[in-house]
């Protein structure tokens, strides 16, 4: 302002006395979206406030995105001029909210009002102006309040006893009259519309089961297929999942196809890698003839629904040289000075059997339409549920417009980024529409790792928009600690996973078998890699998590504790290898408390502490706490209690916490 | 972009694919400036990324606002995708700063070119892209480069023996050519350009003195002068101070003018509070009759420069009932509805003295341009500092609009905010545009209070705009602490204040003669105010810190680390009475630690802790810790070392750490 003359000012801006700052939630200054699901609420807060010492009044505005009428919800002051009000979201979608706030003229006046009577001041001249607050306020009111309004105001104004006039001025009719009509000519309204997207449950709350459907045969030599899925669906249902992703189930390059173990070139009888997208047979609409045909994928996905799972399908948005795109549009690609097609790499690796996308490309209009249209495509299959490979090798603004452009028509669609990359890409990615996030969950193990890492996911503003999805292992990932540890290892990342994650994964049966073979040492890829042929897993034998791992699934739901993130929080241990984290539902009836013993070899014991006021729990009365997974109870008093973990039986407890409720009779019950 | 359809989209758009994020420093999303002073640096970060694994180059770009021409200063990857860059600003006014970042593709193409050496890779097709690239800058080259480029892509294409191409590939002549002509085609430039305002260095380091002229005098009933005030400059100039603070030297009111120790009422002989300003001899822009002439604000004025002072007006933009403005300017305030103007009232306080001014005014052009134009009248006056009283209670847009508008013309004024209210709104008001600001640093006593407090004014974004000031004491304030604790109190305070701020002041003669007796128990005003009658100060007695206080403001003077606030850390130690805390100049080369008994009572003696490799001092040799105060020195070692401080002899210590230096002739020495 100050570059301009005075003349430049608008004269409305001097009276708009209120500043509204430091908002919350607010991603990069309003850039990017929050991310809530239907019966969430929005917490709204900002700084809010004038010059002197008026009163004022402040609201939170909210809206669908289509609707045209604001909601207006009153905020409360916190102290220290921070103001809060809430809304909860119902529909999927996005919300628009915004804050507006008044110097309010009448609580001003009869905040002095009441001052001056406490202090035994004159008020006849107050009661003068509090006339003209009324008859200004008249002004915007009804006919019928108008005239009462205006009445009040001459009593004011009259002769009458000044008794009269004080229960008038006091008096929670007029104030309740008068906030009716606020004077909104000067309300500051913030500068941004902030948006909410509304995805649905399942965005908050999932349990994903990786299979590769060729490997679901126990018949040596041969490809299973999508019936051989099928047939698999009561073992995955059993153990409690929700979500059934496969890898690309499109036909497979041969072009530079891999071999067995990622050898460079395929044997004859070598399957290649589903990741090499793209044959003769069709690209990323068509699937591999060894797997079965489009009707078999929607018996899949309808079975897959009975079992009350649902399909998740792979967007891997690449080519092999084989690929249909290659000949169709050679303008789609990257070519090299002696005119082939440049293959990926990221030296000093190589990948000569896939080609990256030109995003850049001159027509870039029609590669984007086009793999828009392969989303499409599996929508119109009944597919909402899509883990996109890869997407940080991809430009930003691709996801920026793909995402919003797919839920547009489809805001039930779920897309879960797969970038294992820089903490700030995959937040970058989060915040530009991918509903869930892959972590580097699987690289955190000692207790100080997993307390920075899941402090920063749930109690930042990171919660607001980036979903974290956790695998304790990939068909990538097979990591030193699940090699060294074995069994216990993978109950315990199991456990970690299920409980740290609202959103969490297995790649089965590698799992469940406890598959721990790495292809050598100081390698996190498995031996004899199903990405690279086919695997008959033995998933009748005894050694398989199956049990344990539907017990997990079944705590989970039947614990809204475990269903969100964001109560989390992690609790102080005498043994750094025993990690204590709580989560509980909205209002504490749901408390879940998880110990875990990190160390896959020893049994370890140790004292635990639990902070007994945030968790609504009498410190001078025993407590239950009833360990969902051994079924055993434990009484106990006080914030410090004892545990002892051996790996070798179950390295954890989830234990749910029962407090102990006085009845009517005086009869105390565990509830 | 979700809501747009793809022709929509902004082709540019698709390939800017760096992203510039987090930016720092930045002020409420670039809304307002951050302050310097010349020879301070900026130092510029940012999160900056790209998709893929391509290699950026980042830039600060900064300018004058009035000069066209950026300068470029390339960012250093600090790790995890945070880039910075520095740049120092020299001259008073506005500078401008933003970020620019683009994907390099000859470094890109160096990169995977090394990466491939090292593993043996065949590079044949790595040189030919390499051509591609260098004959793609030579388009944007000089001509004499352009044919350099040329010759050197035409090797790598050619026949040649590889050991040739290579050389040229890898050599560092290639790269400084290539580098000079970068492809800013889809160069990501931050979306905002951001603000430094650049004041003269006494706005990061002024010593404060204020003063009465009235009570310059030591004869009993009469006013003192102007020219009073001349014959104490010495006494002031003596004690170390630069600014010679002025309270309103204006007619003062008779109407409800009020008496001795605040009575409602005046006596005969009463003099009035100067901040009751306008009376029938005048208002903002004359002087007080019995204070002198504009001519003799004049030769004050330069004497006090020729002190090495300069002097700082009250600017308290109200009015008394006589002011002139009343009678020629009614519109310029409020109305009751008995049509008398309303005076200023907080209730149940009511200052019957006082019309505040209508800001809001249908005349606020008129009014601001008065306002204005009282403070370019005492610009013209020679008066290049401002103490604004109460900017609080006028509306921030006045000052967003003021402030600057002054500086415009006059880059070295500076403004000193006395806005003592609620923290976010004193942080607006700096924000707006004040230059230093008064802190709540009078009623933080204990270490922990004032650990907390200057940790957030020094090591958070507010440092980044809000220029503390402090006060130990004020014509309003007179802390409990001040009044319990006498002499001790006194100096403890005044050590704290010219050490934790830069920027400093006192109320003086009453602080160097440690008045401290209050109106009442419980009050913080003084009994018989100086600011309703004049006083006659014994300078000349005793008991007087003058010395003591011209001891601290030459430590000050001659020690860099004193005079910024930024490098001030807290230190541990093992009393609570005890604080000690540190600041050093820009390269360690000035070191001050200060130690400071809060205790004004009792003799207290402990244990402090220095982060010896944060202050580069050897911890297997000894330093020395000079005392500037006492002239003691001490041979510390280690960061362990012992304190006692008798608050009756002085209750702190201000060391100049001297460490060993170790000579051409391994002759150690203290430096």
């Amino acid at each position: 302002m100050g570059k301009l003359g005075i003349g430049d000012i608008d004269v409305q801006e001097t009276k708009r006395r209120v500043i509204i700052e430091a908002v919350k939630p607010e991603i990069d200054g309003g850039r990017f979206p929050i991310k809530r699901t239907p019966g969430e609420k929005v917490v709204v807060e900002g700084d809010i406030f004038a010059d002197g010492h008026d009163v004022l009044s402040c609201v939170v505005l909210f809206r669908k995105e289509d609707e045209s009428k604001w909601t207006e919800i009153p905020m409360k002051h916190l102290g220290n001029d921070r103001w809060r009000g809430q809304f909860e979201v119902r529909e999927l979608g996005r919300y628009l909210y915004t804050l507006q706030a008044w110097v309010n003229p009448f609580k001003s006046w009869r905040s002095g009002l009441e001052k001056k009577l406490k202090a035994d001041h004159d008020i006849s001249m107050d009661l003068l102006m509090g006339a003209e607050v009324i008859e200004a306020t008249s002004q915007r009111a009804s006919k019928a309040d108008a005239k009462r309004l205006i009445e009040w105001a001459s009593v004011l104004r009259s002769k009458e006893d000044s008794s009269k006039k004080l229960r008038i001025a006091v008096s929670e009719d007029l104030a309740t009259l008068v906030e009716k009509y606020p004077s909104l000519e000067f309300a500051t309204t913030y500068s941004k519309e902030l948006v909410v997207v509304v995805d649905r449950e399942k965005a908050r709350f999932s349990s994903w089961y990786e299979v590769f459907p060729r490997s679901c045969t126990s018949e040596p030599g041969r490809s299973g297929t999508l019936k051989d899925c099928e047939t698999r669906l009561p073992y995955i249902a059993a153990m409690g999942f929700d979500v059934l992703y496969l890898p690309p189930i499109h036909p497979i390059g041969r072009t530079h196809r891999k071999g067995k173990n990622n050898a460079p070139a395929a044997g004859s009888g070598d399957s290649g890698s589903p990741w090499a997208i793209g044959a003769q047979e069709g690209g990323h609409k068509a699937i591999h003839p060894e797997l079965g045909t489009i009707e078999d994928f929607g018996r899949l996905v309808a079975k897959t629904q009975e079992h009350g799972l649902e399909v998740a399908m792979d967007l891997a948005f690449q080519c092999t040289p084989d690929h249909p795109y290659v000949k169709e549009h050679p303008e789609w690609f990257y070519w090299r000075p002696d005119g082939t097609v440049r293959y990926a790499e990221n030296p000093p690796k190589k990948y000569e059997d896939i080609y990256p996308l030109n995003f850049e490309t001159e027509q870039w209009q029609e590669l984007w339409k086009e793999l828009k249209s392969v989303v499409d495509f599996w929508i119109n299959q009944d597919v909402h549920i899509f883990r996109v490979d890869n997407p940080h090798t991809k430009p930003f603004c691709f996801w920026e417009w793909l995402i919003p452009e797919v839920k547009k028509d489809h805001p039930e669609v779920i897309f879960l980024s797969e970038a294992f990359t820089r903490p700030k890409v995959m937040y970058r990615l989060a915040k530009l529409g991918f509903t869930q996030s892959y972590t580097y969950f699987a690289w955190r193990n000692t207790k100080w790792e997993l307390t920075q890492y899941f402090t920063e996911l749930t109690q930042t503003e990171v919660r607001e928009f980036f979903r974290p999805n956790l695998w304790p292992n990939t068909p990538d990932i097979l990591t030193e600690y699940l090699q060294m540890g074995g069994r216990p290892a993978f109950m315990a990342r199991l456990v970690l996973a299920a409980t740290l994650g609202a959103n969490y994964g297995i790649y089965g049966p590698a799992f469940e078998l406890y598959e721990n073979q790495p292809r050598e040492f100081g390698s996190e890829e498995y031996l004899n890699s199903e990405k690279y042929e086919i695997k008959q897993w033995d998933i009748k034998r005894n050694e398989n998590l199956r049990d344990f791992i539907a017990r997990v699934n079944r705590i989970r739901k039947e614990n809204p504790a475990l269903q969100g993130d964001w109560s989390l929080r992690f609790h102080a241990t005498d043994n750094d290898q025993l990690i204590c984290y709580s989560k509980h539902g909205e209002d504490l009836s749901n408390i879940i408390v998880v110990v875990v013993n990190l160390d896959p070899h020893h049994t370890h014991v140790g004292w635990i502490e639990l902070p007994l006021s945030d968790l609504g729990i009498d410190p001078q009365r025993p407590y239950q706490v009833h360990d969902l997974l051994s079924d055993a109870r434990y009484l106990w008093q006080g914030p410090r209690n004892y545990v002892e973990l051996n790996p070798h039986i179950v390295p954890a407890h989830i234990f749910q916490v029962r407090r102990r409720v006085r009845t009517e009779r005086d009869f105390d019950y565990f509830m």
